[in-house]
């Protein structure tokens, strides 16, 4: 028996870039984990105005939504400062990042990335057929400099950085942005996933400049705005850049009920504030908790916190202990980080769970 | 300035598969359509107790979807008599098509469809930069036979065939799909896309053998159960050709209420029976429509009929001429097919909203 699979789908392993916590639980006798912290999922809700428009607007999902998110990329553009055709809507950053390592990376081509950063753009690297070049991170940071000497000596047409980091927390300020920004030469374009900038103390984000064809800007709804499961994301870039994302992408991949959602969150300016007060309370626990331990917390920009657990294996055994006793976490999957835990801001209930599963270790 | 596209996006035209109805509204300065009765979307309704599953999963839409999709599969496989490794679950049959395409056609490959139907796999067959084989319709009916001889000649990995047919509505028996099935040569895959299977009258559907690798098999959430906009459907097929399709598919790619709401439609077994028996009534009496304007209406067993006009100019017309009127509605877009228009099955209201527009011509 034969399948005429191509050649590179032949060869690809079956991997997925992250088990989900429901497989997890049908492991251990679907037993329901009390405290869901290792996805980076919001505990911090979602616009009350995004679920009474999510509410009214299910008894039409027999429609397809809009293919052009014309409404939802006009409240974005507004929001941003940018022309409408400088935003592409799509069912979240892991189909972006697919589509835009489709549409600059050709089979045999390279891309550039920091060892241990965001898995799902490893998978469609290799999903594609292209070669993934890798960097370590500086300490617990992406490595800036690194990124930018790995793409001019591959000459790769795309390097991942992500600002802040996942899964450290770690971020570089505006103007060290810009100047990778900048840096990036004429043949390369740099994915800049700010999927976590929300959740920034400080102003992080450089200018958004869409004259500029060699930045691609990945902003999704799926964290601050607490709407993971409902997928839905953009891009913001240089028209061009978007034209040819257009030119590929899923017209009618969007979920109806997710775009009338998106929108209600962005018109909902309330919303964000009150999100990001919770979440710098909730990582102050974090702060503490470890200090009270006496172990080192990265200090984060994310909704996570990366706690040193000071070896790998007391690290995993951590990850195991927790799971066993209810609470859900992941770590980081690769030296030097993989020291560490990566602690997810949780509800109230959930922090105590964690922290109880914690010292009984 | 350059973008470093990869040569096959730099050649790609710029097009999409279909305008969707809120871009004609806003032309037409944002009147809204009386009538929605152009994208076969369902006018029956959502299975009460889907509504009922996805408003109470709406506050955990900060939740990712199980990546596995384990519930719904186990019920789909439960339905269907499969395995649940037969199955792959993803967000509509447009992203699978992708999927198949991508897994099966190398660039530069062949795939083979009927000229005329559905043009999403078209695109995808552009997309991933293979060339489109195409066959003649026999009459307003694909050609089971044309369609196999064509990839014999060509010696083509994949070949799209739907039954029941879109944009005609016509079908072809069970003996004659199982005749189809069995005669696809050892190194091609045949696609069968059976969105609109719930609709038909009488069993169309040939015995599902996942023994057999060399077709895959479509379903939806999309049609007979009214969720297009939730974006959901699945696969059936080989345990390879599932496997395959795991490689390569966005793993979190689905939205979590979708998939709470598919597995509640799943479910409510006396959902689909309804919704039958009222497009049965709702197709009777489009073919009364026509017959009583002396006008050929093609027996449909999908949620849509194909009304012949006689002249291309003149269903063109007729098209332009209901859109101004209210009435949002779509016609074939190849010849000979092009002579009708599709008339959508919709409410009461629609249907009345249509008939005296197009009375009014």
């Amino acid at each position: 028996m034969s399948i005429p699979f191509t050649s590179l789908v032949n060869k690809l392993p079956a991997t997925t870039p992250f088990v989900g916590p429901e497989t997890l639980e049908r492991q251990n006798n679907n037993t329901k984990f009390k405290a869901r912290i290792g996805a980076n999922e919001s505990a911090f809700g979602i616009s009350p105005k995004a679920i009474k428009a999510m509410q009214e607007s299910l008894p039409y999902s027999s429609w397809y939504a809009d293919p052009e998110s014309y409404e939802l990329r006009e409240a974005l553009a507004d929001v941003h400062g940018v022309k409408m055709h400088e935003i592409c809507v799509d069912a979240g950053i892991d189909s972006l990042l697919g589509l835009t390592v489709r549409m600059l990376v050709p089979e045999g081509g390279k891309a550039v990335t920091s060892k241990g950063a965001y898995p799902t753009f490893n998978y469609h690297v290799a999903g594609f057929g292209a070669e993934l070049i890798t960097v370590p991170y500086k300490g617990f940071h992406e490595d800036p400099n690194a990124l930018l000497q790995a793409t001019l000596e591959h000459q790769a047409p795309l390097t991942y950085f992500a600002n802040p980091d996942n899964p450290m927390g770690t971020w570089h300020n505006a103007s060290a942005v810009s100047d990778l920004i900048n840096a990036i030469p004429e043949n390369t374009v740099l994915a800049l996933d700010e999927a976590y900038i929300e959740f920034a103390e400080t102003p992080i984000a450089p200018p958004i400049d869409t004259s500029n064809p060699r930045v691609i800007r990945f902003r999704t709804f799926s964290k601050a705005y607490g709407m993971a499961g409902q997928r839905i994301a953009y891009a913001i870039g240089h028209p061009d850049l978007i034209s040819g994302l257009n030119k590929i992408r899923n017209h009618f991949g969007i979920n109806r009920v997710a775009q009338i959602g998106a929108l209600a969150s962005v018109q909902d300016t309330d919303f964000l504030p009150q999100v990001r007060e919770s979440v710098q309370q909730a990582r102050a626990k974090v702060m503490d908790f470890a200090s009270a331990r006496n172990l080192y917390a990265e200090p984060s920009y994310t909704n996570f916190v990366a706690v040193d657990l000071e070896s790998t294996d007391k690290a995993k055994a951590m990850i195991e202990h927790l799971a066993k006793n209810g609470v859900f976490m992941r770590m980081p999957g690769v030296e030097p980080l993989n020291r560490c835990i990566r602690v997810g801001l949780g509800s109230d209930a959930e922090f105590e769970t964690f922290v109880g599963a914690f010292d009984a270790f």
